[in-house]
């Protein structure tokens, strides 16, 4: 048996605790934290350095208090210092929440197989012989391509018939030398209408390996669903979408493959969550018709099909599902979400919203499940303000207002702009200390408190649309402002999602009381402080340890789909069996949301 | 009810009952008679002249006493006269024999669907809107590849939702406006060493549209399976080799669409029959170790694939079925022919020798089939003989000596060679007049016997390898004779095939007498004297009338694979239960093929 012990890591504060011995790095990813490690760990790099600020640690010393946390193993209860330049601050967005048991049996499995060798006494085909082996282990019989087959003889043949078959279902999609059964890695992506974000799995122990994430190159044509489908529908648009995409992931697989040494033939499965548009546009499918009513999509249902097909560049051979979606307006990201979330298994009622460049919202338990889609908007992904911008490195992510302005940073750098739980915090603050009424206007200098001191009250300036905010003034560069058509924008976004929650909750005929629990998913959930998104409205009034932060479900849901066949039928099952309310045909949808504008207690 | 009449065609003699009023091109067909039509029977093309000799028929008349055979039509008992010129002699390859009959139920299948357009009450997705309507139909859940969800939207929108879904199994693999569902065509394919064969379908009915065929363009690399396996290995080798036989079937195809006025589009399924050789060069698969001891192919289990995987111009979503295979040398075709003969349902034991390039015997009944091969050699198929050709125009397909030689002409044409059945009645009738003697040498002129004319005495001449028989004597021209050494390989052909009848009777303890039959398939079995087969011991010695003639087995079995779930599940079970009996580890077949050289009564 081992002893534990309690690494602190600053300055996030997170606490964890470990088997004496674990590597620094090791004990910083059970604590959620990302290091920027481009050897995959190796102490080859010297980019993961940390100061050791209290307890026993060896290993890894380099210059100074710096150790190498991937080399460093800690001994005694220890404080870690993590600096700006080393925190991978990317991962943010991939920032994992409580993960519900899995029962690890991909879909995708390798067998290693000692086959006898041929004789004229036992004649059988190359690959019957296979089909032959792996025949007890799979649901049906072998198949295989007429690329894979053409492989199979000499690959045997020069391994002395010891080759690792692997199989997709009942489909032989490759075989490689000897036993090669310890490395079967996946892809889990979320493609998300901003941010496209891939999680590289050990499908064998379900180890999330690395992360990494770009923004949507398709936001040059637009920064919502609507506007890419548009594009879509010029001549070749379709395929210049999807083809944006591919080469997004393209450049997330080789920051993955760099991170974790690995190389592409190593990587035989993939999952993608994403909106429905997303889904459409990724695998080039026309969605024209879901920007116009009754919204529908060209398909809802999973498939799969080999990566060669989309130039994906995992082995060409390997297999990309499309997890399935629900409706037009809520896809394979909800049903991932869902699946992480574990609420269609639940007895509790529990209320699921994903706050990404749409709102995704989902009620029910195990019995029933109905879900919406709010055209929030992507204010809380950063866009469409004016010093807007993803939660990464140089965001304001964190807002106080106590007599003083106190902003938080990523990365501890310069500020060059505010995303989305700085953008919560900051309304939140200036509704408490009066700097916006209650229908989201900013006041004017002379109706500011007087209980507020000078410093704050020379913030309010008159910008060319009204009112603004001066968050942080610069040298030579105009100041960072949080002006009056930000809040407008924040306002109608807060106000659908708000209002969507009504309306499913009427659907189930209950109140907000009756709610077991709120989930907050998406890029920047686990970001958001719970008591500012209820005082703007965002969520409804309920005692804050019912809110759970569960981190990017989509692409937790995409892993687990990846990981277990189980959940991959589970996603199915919840996609056919999900309502879809359609918020444009109801009425009490406008009513919710027109109230839900306002700004009160 | 409609009245038959006999109609009789010559030279042929063949006659065939029909009702009044049919046409005599559909009478013709009637008989296994294929007229060339190349207009596809519209009347236009003028190529399909034949002569009333007597009866009374009307339409289609033209100069003379011919008529159009496709336009005429036959009021009475009839003889009619088909000139050379407009006899198909290609299709002699392709004679059907007597048909099992059949549940005609493809795989292919074509639904019409109307469906309810979407509305905000009904958003269901379009592929999954079809799905629901085919789903009572098929056995799963219906699946598509992108390319086919790609076609979707537009078509549904453009068709107001009256479309017609192409499934094969449980794939979607096209969508076509309106109902086309009385549209529905398949290619039964058998890719012989020496012969590569295409007969078009109707799906909907099974009637036989059209058929054509080519000598197999591999066969400029040496005309048995060894020899394109030896090539093969060549760099690029396997991939000329496929290339070859697709562009050769792609001009078949051309042929049959211009036959039959069809598009290429029309055509959704196929499926290939071929020795395990040419199947694996069909599908571009290395088949180097079925060469070498111990023979061992790539594969042995059917499989299927999109057309436009391999080039094949048909519909590019259209699959491509591969038959399965028993052994290295008994292959697709070999199932195909057992598929086609009934001899897997029958209680009757019967032996089917199939002789092409290689002789495929099987024998057996509903309870066990053992088969082997073996390596005849391409001689009854007209290939390394002094004048051996196929039997098309100008070959010699009969001979008869009864004082003089008489020599049939396919096509009634200047001779220009002997195919195979010619050369089975040469050699019995030169055995039968004591030209040859029992061990197949040409007697010298001096041993001649004294009864025979002196016409035939001077026939036989010495040539550079020993006596030769002149069989025509040419203007300018050297004369075509048959060769001491074209003796000789008819002799090792035809003792190989003898010798494995013998180990197959072995295998089963019985005799010849305990045969119920003998079914005769492959290119020219139809085409086959049965006493002169059994004269030159090409075939036991059993009552003539158990010997029958089954046609193009290979092409006739690959059909009912088209036509019909059962029987294409059926070949995988005579693929999976076929016993292989490997020759070259038997020292009895040695013996066997050493006795069966001699020609003896």
């Amino acid at each position: 048996m081992k002893t534990l012990v309690t690494v602190v890591f600053q300055p996030s504060g997170k606490r964890v605790e470990v088997a004496e011995d674990t590597t620094i790095l090791t004990a910083a990813q059970a604590a959620g934290l990302e290091l920027i490690t481009p050897c995959g760990g190796k102490g080859t790099c010297g980019r993961c350095r940390v100061i050791v600020a209290s307890g026993s640690t060896s290993g890894g010393e380099i210059d100074n208090n710096y150790v190498l946390a991937c080399q460093a193993r800690v001994h005694t209860d220890a404080v870690i210092e993590i600096p700006a330049e080393t925190s991978d601050s990317k991962a943010k967005i991939l920032e994992r929440g409580e993960q519900r048991p899995l029962n690890i049996q991909p879909q995708i499995q390798k067998h290693y197989l000692v086959l006898t060798a041929p004789s004229l006494g036992d004649q059988e085909a190359d690959f019957d012989r296979i089909a032959a082996a792996v025949h007890a282990d799979i649901n049906g019989v072998l198949q295989a391509e007429t690329s894979v087959l053409a492989k199979i003889p000499a690959l045997l043949r020069e391994n002395n018939y010891k080759v690792t078959a692997v199989v997709n279902g009942i489909r032989l999609i490759a075989l490689e030398p000897g036993d090669t059964t310890d490395s079967l890695y996946g892809l889990a992506v979320d493609v998300g209408t901003t941010t496209v974000a891939g999680m590289l799995i050990d499908l064998n122990t379900g180890k999330w390996l690395a992360s990494a994430s770009r923004t949507n190159p398709q936001t040059k044509h637009g920064d919502d669903v609507v506007s890419r489908i548009d594009f879509s529908s010029q001549p070749e648009g379709l395929q210049d979408l999807g083809t944006e995409i591919h080469e997004c992931l393209n450049d997330i697989i080789t920051e993955l493959l760099k991170q974790t040494g690995l190389k592409k033939e190593d990587i035989y499965g993939m999952s993608v969550a994403g909106n429905t548009t997303m889904s459409h546009l990724f695998f080039q499918i026309p969605c024209i018709n879901i920007a116009q009513a009754p919204y529908v999509p060209a398909f809802r249902q999973g498939f799969e099909l080999p990566a060669r097909n989309l130039g994906i560049e995992i082995h060409p051979e390997g297999c990309v599902h499309a997890i399935p979606n629900i409706a037009g307006f809520v896809g394979a990201d909800t049903v991932a979400a869902i699946l992480a979330s574990g609420m269609h298994e639940s007895e509790r009622m529990q209320l699921l919203v994903d706050i990404g460049t749409n709102g995704e919202i989902a009620l029910g338990n195990k019995d029933r499940i109905e879900v919406c889609s709010t055209a929030a908007g992507p204010a809380f992904e950063g866009a469409r303000l004016t010093f807007g911008m993803r939660g990464t490195e140089g965001a304001i992510e964190k807002v106080v207002i106590n007599h003083s302005l106190h902003l938080d940073v990523i990365g501890n750098q310069k500020p060059q702009g505010i995303c989305g739980s700085g953008v919560i915090d900051l309304l939140g603050e200036m509704l408490k200390a009066g700097l916006v009424d209650e229908t989201g206007r900013i006041v004017d200098s002379d109706e500011i408190p007087e209980s507020l001191p000078e410093s704050l009250r020379n913030r309010i300036i008159s910008g060319k649309n009204g009112n603004e905010f001066v968050l942080v003034e610069r040298e030579s560069q105009p100041p960072i402002v949080f002006s009056q058509r930000d809040i407008r924008e924040v306002q109608l976004a807060k106000a659908a999602i708000f209002a969507g929650i009504q309306v499913l909750l009427s659907a189930f005929g209950i109140q907000v009381e009756d709610l077991d629990a709120i989930l907050l998913a998406g890029a920047f959930g686990n970001y958001i402080r719970r008591h500012q998104a209820k005082q703007i409205g965002l969520l409804p009034n309920i005692p804050e340890e019912k809110i759970k932060f569960i981190g990017n479900a989509a692409i937790e849901g995409a892993m687990r789909v990846l990981l277990s066949k189980e959940e991959r039928d589970m996603a199915k099952t919840i996609s056919d069996g999900v309502n879809y309310i359609e918020l444009s045909a109801r009425p009490d949808f406008q009513d919710h949301y027109m109230t839900a504008m306002m700004f009160m207690d």
